[in-house]
Formats: C-alpha cells, sequence, structure tokens
C-alpha cells in the first residue's frame, strides 16, 4: 500500500475518533458507571482506610468488568495494586462479593479450584458490588491492603459511598 | 472455619445466585447485545460466508468487550478461534474496525507495535463494530477463516444482519 | 521482497484457500461434530436452563478440543466464558467429565493440583463429553453460570441433546 | 497444622500489618509520588482532556514503575486501560517519554523488537516522566485515548501539573 494511501487512512480514522469524542452516549452503555461516581467510591474507601488506620490498593471496575479508577494509598502493599483489581473483576464476573465465592472455592466445596479460571481471581473478601438506585450492577470495588477483614469494611464502604 | 458455616455460607450465596436469576434487568445494562441479536448476526454472516465459498469462525463480544456468542464452521481454521475472538475484542475496544486501527499500526505509522498490547490485539480487518438504532456500540463482530477482504465482507454482512 | 513477489504469493494463498473451502471433507476428521450439531446441544442446554431458571455460558468443543460454538444467556456470569469453555476442553482433554477429573484432583487425591496445568483446567463439574451414535467422543460440552449441580444438569442436557 | 496455630500466626501477621500503617516513612522511600500529587496529575491532565474534546485513559506510576493511580474517562477507549499503564511504566521502566523509546524500536533501529519484552512495552508517544524539583524521577504518567499527538500532549499537560 502506498505511503499517501496509510496517510489518508490515518486522516480518516483520527476524524472518526474526533467524532466519536463529540457524542459520549454512543460509546457507553446508558447508566454505567461514571468516573465521577467510581472517584466517590474511592474516597468513601479512603476516608475508612483511613479512620482503621490502613493502607489501601483501591481499584474500581465498570458493568463490564473494565478499570474505571484506581488509587493506591502511600505504603499500601505493591503487591495490591494486582489484587485490588483482582478483587473488583472478580466481584463482577460472578455477581458476588468475593468473600462469597471464596467461600464457594475452598477445599471440600463445590468450586475448589476456580481460582486458576479467567486468568486469576482473588477468592478471598474485600471485592463488593456497586449498585445503582434500582439495584442493577454498574460495576464492583476491590481493596487489598490489610486484614481481610478491613479490606472487606473498606470496601464496603467505598460501595456505600457511590 | 467450621464445616458448618462453610456449608451455611454456601447456601447463602447460592440462594443469591437463584435471587438473581430472577430479575436479569438488575445483572446487564439496558440496551446491551442480547443472544437473540448476537445468533442474528452470525446467522447472516454464516450466509455470506456461504455465499462466498468461505469457512469462517465468527465471534460476538458485548459492550463490555466480553464473548456473546461464537460459531466456526465445518473445516475453517483452528486458529481462528482465537483470530476471530481477538478481532471483536480489538474493534470495540477501540471503537472501530480492525481495519482501521490496523492502518494506524503499520510500520512507520503512529501506533507501530500496539498488537503487542492488551495481551495481543489482531490489527488485520474483519473486526467490525455492532450498533443499535440510535448508533450507540452494542458490541463487535470479528470474523477469520479466509483473506482478510472476504473475513471483512463476511464480518460486515454479520454486522448488517443485526 | 519484491512487490511483485509478494502479489504472486497472495494469489498461491488466496487460491489455495478456496482450494480448501471447496471440499471441506480435506479439512476435517470424519464423524466430528457439526457446527449443526453442537447448535443442537446449545439449543437443548438453553431450553434445560430457561426450565431450571438459571442463567448459563454454553460451550462446545470438537474432538481436538477447539471451540466449535458458544452461546451466553442474558445476565449470565461474565467470569463463566471462560469456565464453561474451560469445562469443555477439559471434559475432552481427559475425556472424562469434569466432575470425575475433579475428584481425583481434591487434596490428598493422586491428581492434587492438576488443575494447574495446561494454563489453568476447570476442575468441578459441568463439562460432559460428547459422544456419537457408536459411543466415539465426538466433543465435549461445558456450561457454567449456576450451582455445580445446575451446571451439571444443564450440561447433561445439553450432551443429550445431540 | 493445628487450628491454634493457624490463629496464632494470623495474629502475628495482623500485627505487624498494624504496627506498619502507623508509621509509613518505613515503607516507601523519601520522595517518591505521593497519591495527592498523582492525583493532580490526572487532574491537570483530565482538563487537558476536556479542552481538546478527547476522552483519556490516564494512569501514573511510582518511581517503582507500579501503578498508583488511575482513571478512565467516560467514552474513552477500553483498550486504553492496558495502553495507558503501559505507557507509563515503559517510561518510567526506560526513564525517557515513550516517543523517544519508540524512535528506537523502529524498523532498522537498535531497539527493534523491543516491545515484546517486559510482557508488551508500549512503543509510542503519550508516556511522559514525573520529576521532583530537583530533577529526580518520581514516577512516570501514560496517556491513552486519541491521536498520539493528542495523547502526549495531554500526558505533558498532567506531567506540568505535578
Amino acid at each position: 500500500m502506498k505511503k499517501t494511501t496509510l496517510a489518508a487512512l490515518a486522516v480518516v480514522a483520527l476524524t472518526s475518533m474526533s467524532a466519536f469524542a463529540a457524542d459520549t452516549s454512543k460509546l457507553v452503555l446508558p447508566g454505567d458507571i461514571t468516573l465521577e461516581q467510581a472517584t466517590r467510591v474511592i474516597e468513601a474507601a479512603k476516608a475508612k482506610a483511613k479512620q482503621t488506620d490502613t493502607l489501601m490498593n483501591i481499584a474500581v471496575v465498570d458493568a463490564g468488568g473494565n478499570l474505571k479508577a484506581f488509587a493506591r494509598m502511600e505504603g499500601a502493599f505493591l503487591g495490591s495494586v494486582d489484587i485490588s483489581i483482582g478483587k473488583a473483576k472478580t466481584a463482577r464476573l460472578f455477581n458476588m462479593p468475593t468473600k462469597d465465592l471464596g467461600a464457594l472455592a475452598q477445599v471440600g466445596q463445590p468450586l475448589y479450584g476456580i481460582e486458576v479460571t479467567n486468568r486469576g481471581l482473588v477468592i478471598f473478601g474485600g471485592g463488593e458490588l456497586l449498585r445503582d438506585k434500582s439495584g442493577t450492577i454498574i460495576g464492583a470495588v476491590g481493596v487489598s491492603g490489610s486484614s481481610v477483614e478491613n479490606d472487606m469494611a473498606v470496601a464496603q464502604a467505598g460501595a456505600a459511598g457511590l
């Protein structure tokens, strides 16, 4: 293909990007979590983390399970970047708190071994669903950085802050 | 944790699954592609494939980029299972046909090298967006199994069948 | 490489694709599952899912363990895309229902840990073999979206629909 | 292992977590980017994105190359979650803007092929270093969602907002 053709194609593609940008309503389904909502969840989780003297990674995914927002507090575990995102995704992938999925995945329980699917799930507490006022799931929040109990408390505070 | 506690938790989780099942409107955002729509796309693509004497893998993803439906015709390339799904995902991930993204990813072009991101994108034609009547993107279709031109023609026929 | 050489190669490749397309009997083993059969399996599984008020992901693989057809019902777990395909593959990879493999993979059992092989197996019920009238294995079906018991019942209904 | 031993271990672990939490100065290097700084970078990038009518994914990594904060604007490409994070990491991994690394990675250039290392680098513009007042690198910002030129302009605005 000639260089001029490629350049022309690039212009077309870039133009169509601008066109898209002009009307975001064509790009996302109505009701999906907004960045403002996700930021509120993170702020509420951070407030709870400070109150409980814990250092957290906090992740929010949208209804499709794709990362929407993330924050890591000073001193929070580096290894919890992946875990907090994994918790949020896992909660949305199975429409339940990760603690509930984890209960089903214990030794001797029905879903033992499920954690190796989906390129790695997180099967302990700290992932909670996010619902709009009608109860529709619009995403999930995952928190990691302290004991599972603390992670859960902070995630639930985040969800309540929606 | 005692076995009885775990069993109780399992019951809770299963009960909540049943509860979820009762009202799917809480589980998906309004307007996302339905299985019936995805099946129509696949049938339209298959009809075009037969008409052009080609053997295709056809994949449909939803607005979140998650696989919704898939079909492989007899004799279609085994290696195109992954490629057709990859084309559908790639189209939705960047809101443009894979051919347009590919033009931007050629040697010397601005997005050269993009194909190694997202655990592997497909940067040649055959992935097309699916839009509802208002123009909102509700998913994408990916077709792989013949020449890129044929793949594109079949994918476009699939999209038109929505 | 000169442009004319590339063009010539392309012609060869496309011609050979067309040649293949003309006679699918040279491309697949006799007796392997057809797309029509796979679709029947999915339809039978869907009917059972509706009857039991469950929301399922349903995957069918062929005798080679490669994905043949897939469908996700509205509201079915996003995380079960991977699990349903994994169940179908796992069943065919070891020629037994995933429940049976799972029994061998429990703590203290001979195949403990097998789930991390093959880039992730699924070791709980819901993957069932598909056999032709003579009993030859021609593929497998995997179902995921509810309790393991429901997943198994729907997978078995799918297999019976073959 | 006996239940009491496990409980004791858990107490030790939780105690040590609390201890850590009490003094974050022992957990991070002096001068590393703070969440407040990362948030300022994201806000400055968002402001520039709005001004240029673009829809962006914006990621900030710390001096160790680990994700610190992330935000995806409404309608921004889903595929740019991975790319924006990849740009930020790539910039820090090689201590240069991704555009500069990309120039070295083109066909015929010394680093041709480098993009497949590190589980996937991003070799086009939009990743910029973040430096403190003395010029020390304390992290990087990656932006993805529009043309490379726009991505770079937004990333540079983000860096300037530090």
